[in-house]
């Protein structure tokens, strides 16, 4: 079972072998994953083509194509509002299971506790059981946590956080036909995200959407939001 | 918060605040449901109205007009296999959140145990507790649980049985545009259904559907399908 990292390129930044990978693609392999020189990972295109790939300077080399047929063909990011007790654990399982390329636990204003390292480790160990009972080829990537307002930085042509409360359209009626390469989704704390957050999210290009009627927990939200993506780009 | 039992119904059905019930309609609620004559119960007509109902020999006596703004449209019925341990607590939590008008436990071939009386009650407690959080307006009947091979007998236009083995469309490509008054879908048990449930459930009127290309665990799955069918009949 492979723990490769992932990132989605255009088609356009592949040339004779090698992709050239933007300052943001850099930024996030060398600052957020800590992939060094000559370290491995998957570069995906979003339409089903995926590449084993070594990092070498600015560029990737491509090694060799890889087949994959119970992987998404986008790049599902969800920044999800850490709950309460033990919760987190099958929020990872179940989002494993239907596709996720990489989870990252954000402290909002309403979330009280810094979780300690050691969950992280089980969060991980979570993720790749997961992976290999529900047959995926490759293991999610699970952030180390950080706050909610530096997440913001994350960077998608879409990228939508999901709120309770006010009348927002709902997520399925948002999602582009079909999803281009890579998607961020934001789900909140128990009690919500505050005012702030909110209009935070939307300054930063988040666009403000609805999960249904119903109030639905912290614990709840990211499974029916990725629920929605995965038949969404399944084809 | 309102624990009254809900049926759909044709509009045809209802003239001059009678409503003629079907033989089915007159089982599922004196046989199914246990209600008795002059129990109170609630009819909907699929396209979001809503009438609080007294039960009166084979008619339904509509006492008044309900404003409902946080249920689904649609009379939604699980039949889910039941897990091992206690994982069908937290499947009562989401699907109730979800909307779900009415989860069946069923067992199969390939599920272990009979679940105590004690184990309904505690579902029946968690379903009130969820509904409330939720802001739904109704609490979701749990039906005491039967063999799978029975609950194929309830009826609906749109069954659907979903396994993760074998070539079935997905069923977000399977739901009708809008979803009829009332739809009913089944997911199986660790380790899925055996062929022979499928033939049977196929030979009742089920269609087969897949949920996507990973396998789902038996408490994501009704999860999953809920989330597709929540959004589907949200406006």
């Amino acid at each position: 079972m492979s723990q490769l990292q992932r990132i989605a390129i255009a088609p356009s930044q592949l040339q004779q072998g090698q992709i050239a990978l933007t300052k943001e693609q850099q930024h996030y392999l060398t600052r957020v994953l800590r992939l060094r020189e000559g370290d491995r990972f998957i570069a995906m295109d979003g339409k089903g083509k995926w590449w084993l790939t070594q990092l070498a300077g600015e560029q990737g080399q491509v090694l060799e194509p890889l087949v994959v047929e119970t992987e998404l063909p986008v790049a599902v990011t969800l920044l999800i509002a850490l709950p309460k007790g033990n919760g987190f654990d099958e929020v990872v399982r179940c989002c494993t299971e239907l596709g996720v390329t990489t989870i990252a636990p954000v402290l909002s204003d309403r979330t009280l506790l810094q979780p300690s390292p050691q969950k992280l480790e089980r969060w991980r160990r979570i993720a790749a059981e997961a992976a290999e009972q529900s047959e995926r080829a490759f293991v999610p990537t699970i952030l180390e946590p950080v706050a909610f307002s530096s997440s913001l930085k994350l960077t998608s042509s879409q990228k939508y956080i999901c709120e309770a409360r006010g009348n927002f359209p709902h997520l399925k009626d948002c999602l582009p036909q079909p999803i281009d390469k890579e998607i961020i989704i934001a789900t909140g704390p128990e009690g919500g995200w505050t005012q702030l957050e909110v209009d935070n999210a939307i300054a930063s290009g988040f666009q403000a959407v609805s999960l249904g009627r119903r109030i639905l927990r912290a614990v709840t939200a990211p499974i029916v939001a990725l629920s929605l993506v995965s038949a969404a780009c399944e084809v």
